[in-house]
């Protein structure tokens, strides 16, 4: 089989990183308890907890949906409903399985830039105490969004502080949340546990790994029967131990970081060589590993053609360009030769 | 981290084979779709057909539990009843997945090796339109059982002749049904699809891979919908490439078959090495990759602290022993050496 | 107990029409099977084929929210989405029991007047195989809406076209859908069969009845397992004659149109009662049995002293009036005269 | 609409009682706010407490099978396990709701007389804290038996105590619990709240209802979201008062007890009346309002075309007939008579 080039489509196109190969392959020995029991799941937590802090519960389960619906079960009944944005990956992208495995209700709020604030979800926060309505009990925001931007710790602590107000949960899909924490400069805790989350989606695939993710609970009381939620959730691997030694592989240095940062590189590369090309209207701000765009109708097709991406919106003709731990500065230099040649034509 | 040795807890305890390690590091090269858009995916679906038939549909999930559930959610609607084994994985060991995801009730049947017969099915198959009851809908049997023993090809043939009869659904968890196939020196072909079977969660975990199981329909009308169940139910990989590399390297030649004709050798010399072993007394024919034998309850505790088991049935102090691929005559010498010695003093 | 007296709150809150009452009474004498199999269910359903043609299927539930969410329920899995306007009963006043029964979406749309219209809906029927999103399947229009507006005749068969244009399921929640007919003088089939409704719920209680709702299938197929539905669902009565009974009392003959026709004349009277008081400004057109108007902020809860009723939109001091079969002209009166000394005030 | 003679297949088949109906047209008079919220729903709350106790908490619902399923949804998340007797109605009439509606899975326990015991029971208080199991969290017991059995105040004590062992919840089906007290000449209390039960359905409709079952908390922290599951179990009746005057009807007198053992007496002199009637023998003893019998199979087809009655185990030819409040000695002899007649030929 051949290989296939890179292109801008999709981080989850991209390899796995060789040192996740390799640690793969370095966990191969032996045999282990398997279901989480295992030297190399304990080891892969004290790691977790160097990053997040002492206090925390984590878990591993197989890919960023089963993350987003675990946590948000573990944080409610079925009578709850759980605020995000409109472009959320829980509400656009997984299929109704928030819905179908926690029973609860999404209220999605329009943004522009796929950020919440306390603005927008204030005037959902009524009805409490009445039985007509589901409650609300979460909100959950994703960092980066989904269009690649970024809230700041500040406006993370401003939304924590809302939650707390009215007794809520608040939740984070952090599928790309390394891609966060290279942009801002900041911690993954400070993002997190020291902003107020209480339960996070914490995104390994993107990042450089096979499979894999982790919830991780800064309120423990929430954790208390996930382990039964997750088995129950289908997402409770046997060979464990394989997902933990990638995400030790990972963690344990700056893997994570210096895959993120790099990918962030190449978005910014991407974004600096449309600048300039007619036709071409960046839709938003450029802050982690996307780039969201206007391109004249009239030349998607040829351009996917060439090298395959998706449309995100067809209404306004806005393009979603990813880049990946993976991509070069000659697949940008590529990339960007070819739109400006295809739109020049 | 230091390697562990080799036990007989379970066969999801041993290590990943090396050819599937192999394949995995050849497929990382290059972008490709994800989801299952991807070569990868495509060649390992035609291997696949070869060995099941090519009017099959076939995907891939991540474990054992999820092939079962979303196979039996493609089957049933929620009003329905699925009947089993009083052993079977779905009802012992999954957590109540398959009632929870599916809505279905479950019915299970007593049996002393684990196997269903229409004998003791049929007192089940009444109620047919009558509201108030939960609606017959599923068959569903283990090949090879939870405790080790197969079914014959005539006697799946009875059951499928049953279901039909009914108008019902015989689906198949075949998590070990490479064992099976070794064990009868049969293609997995004249098993499933020839036997009458609708649908099959195949075993991929313990028969040497690092994760990944398949649901494949024999009824391509079950397989209408399910990629929204699979979506929906959390089990949509998205660098799905590597679980059909890993499909591909075990099924592409013998090696599916060499490793589970290892295991079950390996179980059968271990059946054989405890057979004098005063007290030790086996309680079901070693047909394929299990030993269950009933130990003097005195000596459990001594025996799992030098080598873990499971204990299967307190009440009879029935335990547990299972060989893997990677399990060596060595090792198999060593534990029955260990018991004997464990068990005389 | 003291009898209350009649206010502008709710047409859940008034009596049950004597009628009814002496159906119930007439209906009670000897034994008849339970769940349905009696007599005077089978007379009711005759009836129901009278009023919506003799292809339905008719099943009787206990309450408005199981008409709906059972209705739901049989025309869909739970991968797909239900499209409704945000005002929907569905969406607002189940507490999610629609996505907790079916695990379906629910995609509301803003609406200034509670109808949903083609151009409405239109943005929201794409990604159709794409396993990630949730399968558009159902359009949920309200007739009335919960805003007392109609959809005419010719508006309905406009969406219903689009539903069929698309292989969707048209569903009507007519909880007030004998107000309708009233208002639009136009027979009950004539707004549902004819006009390409698949499954309605239509209600018996605001309309005078004790409890009791019906769920008409227009498209049989949807029917096939109701009965296993409604069983599942907690929906089965065992007296059912007592539903059945007052059905027929309501619609053997023209009382549930003259109920339905006083009630909206009594709102209509409101309506014009509150006209020309200052500071009270409608806010829908009133053309059922609801009067939505705004009240000055500060006189809202001097009004609800003396006479409760529920605001509706706090954020523009928009109120709700209901109107019931039971509501007299004295009623209303006093209740205008009573806001105009209040405002006045 | 001719008024059908009374049998003995189902008490469900029964009128409803005069004074119940004569209770519905009194608190038929003016507007109550819907929903509970009413005199009538209040006064009935406190009439429970003085059969029930003061620390109650009590909600009405429409019918029995919700009573049971929102009961144990209030008592239990999706990975637990309610134990029952695998004659319970929660396992063989719901169509599987409980599972559908709680994820729970059942563990059914085979008994003679439907009747759970301590014994019985432990075998399957295992796997606590093993993720891969369902984990055991209810004792659900029914009182009388679906076989017209009795639990003694001591037995419900003893099984009441290995629930608070193991930190479980124990239900009670109290679908017709009247009849249970009679039979004891035992209060409400003494059974339920001071044997120990932690969460009860009490049914009205068996005993001379129209509609409408209670589930009754005598763990008020199981309470604390139960209205939020009663809405979204589509259970929320909006004229409640018509729920309520029932039951004010039923229990503010001796109206339940009254009904309970007449229906009793009326069994006792079935059971009486079939003692000498060569073939007809007695599968259990009659304790409350049902009688179970062996029949010859080739007269049971002759005897249901002359008074229709269920067969309940076709296996051993056993059949059963209840007796309800509106049965009178005329009608248990003429059916006995009718039995010895159709037998004897």
């Amino acid at each position: 089989m051949n290989s296939n080039s890179r292109g801008f489509a999709s981080d989850n196109n991209a390899v796995v990183h060789p040192a996740i190969i390799a640690a793969l392959a370095a966990a191969n020995t032996g045999h282990c308890l398997a279901y989480g029991d295992d030297p190399y799941t304990a080891e892969a937590m004290e790691t977790f907890k160097r990053h997040f802090g002492e206090g925390i519960e984590v878990f591993f389960v197989f890919n960023g949906t089963a993350a987003n619906v675990l946590g948000l079960k573990a944080a409610t009944r079925s009578h709850h409903a759980v605020i995000c944005a409109d472009t959320a990956h829980i509400h656009v992208d997984e299929c109704g399985a928030p819905e179908r495995f926690t029973g609860c209700k999404l209220l999605a709020v329009p943004t522009a830039d796929g950020k919440l604030t306390p603005k927008t979800i204030r005037p959902l926060l009524h009805g409490f105490g009445f039985e007509h309505h589901a409650q609300p009990r979460v909100i959950s925001i994703t960092q980066p969004t989904e269009l690649g931007t970024l809230y700041s710790v500040e406006e993370i602590r401003e939304i924590s502080g809302l939650a707390a107000e009215y007794g809520m949960v608040l939740h984070m899909d952090g599928a790309r949340l390394a891609n966060a924490a290279a942009a801002l400069d900041t911690p993954l805790k400070a993002m997190t546990a020291d902003a107020g989350v209480d339960v996070l989606s914490f995104g390994g695939t993107k990042n450089g790994m096979m499979f894999g993710e982790a919830v991780v609970f800064f309120d423990p009381g929430l954790a208390k029967d996930f382990k039964y939620f997750r088995k129950q959730g289908m997402q409770l691997g046997s060979k464990m131990r394989f997902i933990a030694a990638q995400f030790q592989a990972l963690l344990s240095g700056d893997l994570w970081l210096e895959n993120a940062r790099h990918a962030n590189r190449m978005a910014a590369l991407l974004a600096e060589g449309i600048r300039d090309i007619p036709g071409i209207d960046p839709t938003q701000a450029t802050e982690t590993n996307g780039v969201f765009a206007r391109v004249p109708a009239e030349h998607i097709l040829a351009l996917q053609e060439k090298s395959f991406f998706y449309v995100w919106n067809e209404a306004i003709s806005e393009v979603r360009w990813m880049t990946a731990f993976d991509t070069t500065e000659e697949d940008v230099e590529g990339f960007v030769a070819m739109i400006r040649e295809t739109v020049r034509s």
